[in-house]
């Protein structure tokens, strides 16, 4: 190992962000590489998708995190490939990047699942384009049909969520929000009762991860709220038009949003490494990769063996696991023997709009209803700090409690010229 | 003309919005078309573009605008043609629409003149796509040199803004600003005196609108800051890497600004009508198209004639040449003789960054420095009420003055998938 070790890091989610923050004050070199020059707070993006938050109040350019850290590099690129003899990290458009440890941290992406039309017709909710493009459309769905009534007869105006986890949830619950409240004057010549929210989830309840009581509450919420929840039902296939259950139903929409589950990031193929059937790269319990010491993974892109217990795919997770392998990486320079990684579990919470939220907190504490909501709103507000944005979000949400306005109702056209003059070379 | 009279207004810029405000009470039926479902408060574009403003801060959404008023139609869609003589508005994907009186607010456009390259390598500044477009391209301009500082030789980091008018000066003081005060501290590998601002002017001052003292002043602000200001120079041509000047001078540069002129919006060469050179539609000083009385221009699109000075192309103009028309629509319907409009200049504003501007006032009043900041903040802070989006807007620029920090600076990556399932049909 060079004198001073070179850490690199893939991924600026929250695993990676507190993997270099944490190594501030080691003697190691950090780079920390990411496709996007932003971190974006996942657990907010139904709220840029359902027009209650601006996209960029959710996104933090990286370099800004770490203004004053002198012991990092930044850099925006795309992993193409590994020398993982050599130790040479390849990315696309640039020299190779030699390391002394690697930690992979790039996350998962939206899966289909193989089942038909998902990929060509649906909608995910894991990046930040995502939840733009959602945005855009449902909103473009409501012009059409404003110019064009009969289009509300073929489902235009309709939602069909799939997944009836967090994600699809919070989502439900703020669609129906954003159409009852907002959509209703934004279109005075529609009929709302037209415009459906079905959520279909393959379990036979909402919120898998909680408690049943939990699940139950966000039922009732969700139904009271006018959300069409349907459980223990599966999708057989997607058209452009219509959603196709087994057994024969079909539920006609004009936007499909899946949130029935993730695979990893496809960096474990790129790197030949041995993965699970989601594509999540096998690691010890000590969140190496087998044979190769040097070689790290965390959060959503590992499936760590040899535990009891599944991990959760969760913030939480990545972030106690960036701790650990900081510990870790000091342990190795120090000789010392290394430990095997436990997750504290320290609860859950979902929001399921305005004034509800269910929280699953350690020793069985369970809370819903406001008191759920006002937990949650503070423990997101306390998350987002670090995020310059912390004010902006505080003031759009205020504003939109107050008014039930949703300001940021606008559909983005992509830029014609998006790429620009080609970069002097 | 039927008994309620049908008023259809193409665009929702400053012109279009006040129109159909203005008419709220009166006893009309409107239709306010617009290609975007946002009104761009252009003034900030700048802003957006050095990443000093959330894109989303300065769009809002054309039908919260209207919330409550019952006469008004908003229709998302494209004008492609006109029946003037059956009364006939076409639009993309819709039914023709029928009016008694049509008033075109297309605004304008950037205009390259026809100087090879501008068009296929320039960035323009008239929309919130291109101000995005821009910000993304610039970041990108940092990301790739800071991999490949080689790519600094060939002026990868400089920007060369082409047109020394409002537009020119306050990009380029905020670009200055960012340059100097976000991006050093974001890229501390790279060399920013390698980054160069050059704005160039075809005139012989800056601020060719304003009082040649206020031109003065921006140029001392703007070469104290690091601007390279070049004036009396006009450009032959442009490529991808380079901006070639009248007498053979070659400024190498990664990014080229062209905020040199503008055209009307191709709306005029669509309808048929007379236009000027710059596509205005020529109408008469009551603003109607001769020979076509329900036929009214406004703003940048319209060429006025007959009056002694020509108008300058700013909002102002725009609105008060839509509450001429509502008075104007109102006398119609009395049978009360018609009036010429006539427009009363209030002074002009330019910012040149944090602590300076430029403001020209009736009765010789003008400031500058300090004093013209204060004064252009408060005025824009004013102009912005009615949009929700005041508040962020003044957190945001509450935090940048404070901490220089300009967090929206994040480079977006067009939607895979934008265009999504087709709407039903």
């Amino acid at each position: 190992m060079s004198p001073t070790p070179h850490i690199v890091i893939v991924g600026a989610g929250f695993g990676g962000l507190t993997l270099a923050k944490a190594l501030r004050d080691d003697p190691v070199q950090v780079t920390l590489i990411d496709r996007h020059n932003f971190h974006t707070f996942q657990p907010l993006l139904y709220q840029v998708a359902t027009a209650g938050l601006e996209a960029e109040s959710i996104a933090h350019a990286v370099r800004g995190i770490f203004h004053g850290q002198l012991n990092i590099d930044v850099r925006l690129g795309t992993v193409v490939g590994v020398d993982l003899d050599g130790r040479l990290l390849h990315v696309a458009d640039g020299r190779p990047i030699p390391y002394d440890h690697l930690v992979l941290a790039a996350g998962a992406v939206t899966a289909s699942f193989g089942i038909p039309g998902v990929d060509e017709h649906g909608f995910g909710l894991k990046s930040l384009e995502d939840a733009i493009t959602l945005r855009s459309h449902v909103l473009r769905q409501f012009e059409l049909t404003d110019a064009d009534p009969s289009l509300a007869d073929a489902g235009s105006l309709n939602v069909v969520i799939v997944g009836g986890g967090s994600t699809g949830v919070e989502l439900a619950g703020a669609l129906a929000e954003l159409f009852s409240r907002v959509l209703a004057k934004d279109h005075p010549h529609l009929d709302l009762s037209r415009a459906r929210i079905v959520l279909v989830e393959a379990g036979d309840r909402l919120l898998p991860a909680f408690d049943a009581r939990l699940g139950a509450h966000a039922r009732r919420v969700l139904e009271a709220r006018g959300v069409d929840v349907r459980t223990g039902l599966t999708v057989d296939r997607v058209t452009g038009t219509a959603v196709h259950l087994a057994g024969g139903e079909e539920l006609a929409t004009g936007t499909l949003v899946w949130a029935a589950g993730v695979r990893a990031s496809p960096l474990g193929a790129v790197f030949g490494v041995d993965t699970d059937r989601a594509g999540r790269v096998i690691v010890g319990p000590d969140l190496r990769v087998p044979g190769r010491p040097e070689v790290w993974v965390i959060g959503d892109l590992a499936a760590v063996t040899g535990i009891t217990k599944p991990l959760p795919q969760v913030a939480p997770v990545a972030i106690q696991q960036a701790h650990f392998i900081a510990r870790q990486l000091r342990r190795v320079r120090d000789g010392r023997p290394g430990g095997v990684f436990r997750y504290r579990d320290k609860g859950s919470m979902a929001t399921i709009g305005r004034d509800d939220a269910v929280a699953e907190l350690p020793f069985g504490l369970r809370f819903t209803g406001r008191v759920g909501w006002v937990m949650w709103l503070g423990l997101h507000l306390i998350e987002l700090v670090g995020f310059r944005n912390r004010a902006s979000v505080l003031v759009d949400w205020a504003w939109n409690y107050v008014t039930w306005d949703r300001g940021a109702r606008i559909i983005v056209t992509p830029p014609a010229h998006a790429a620009g003059p080609a970069p002097p070379a």
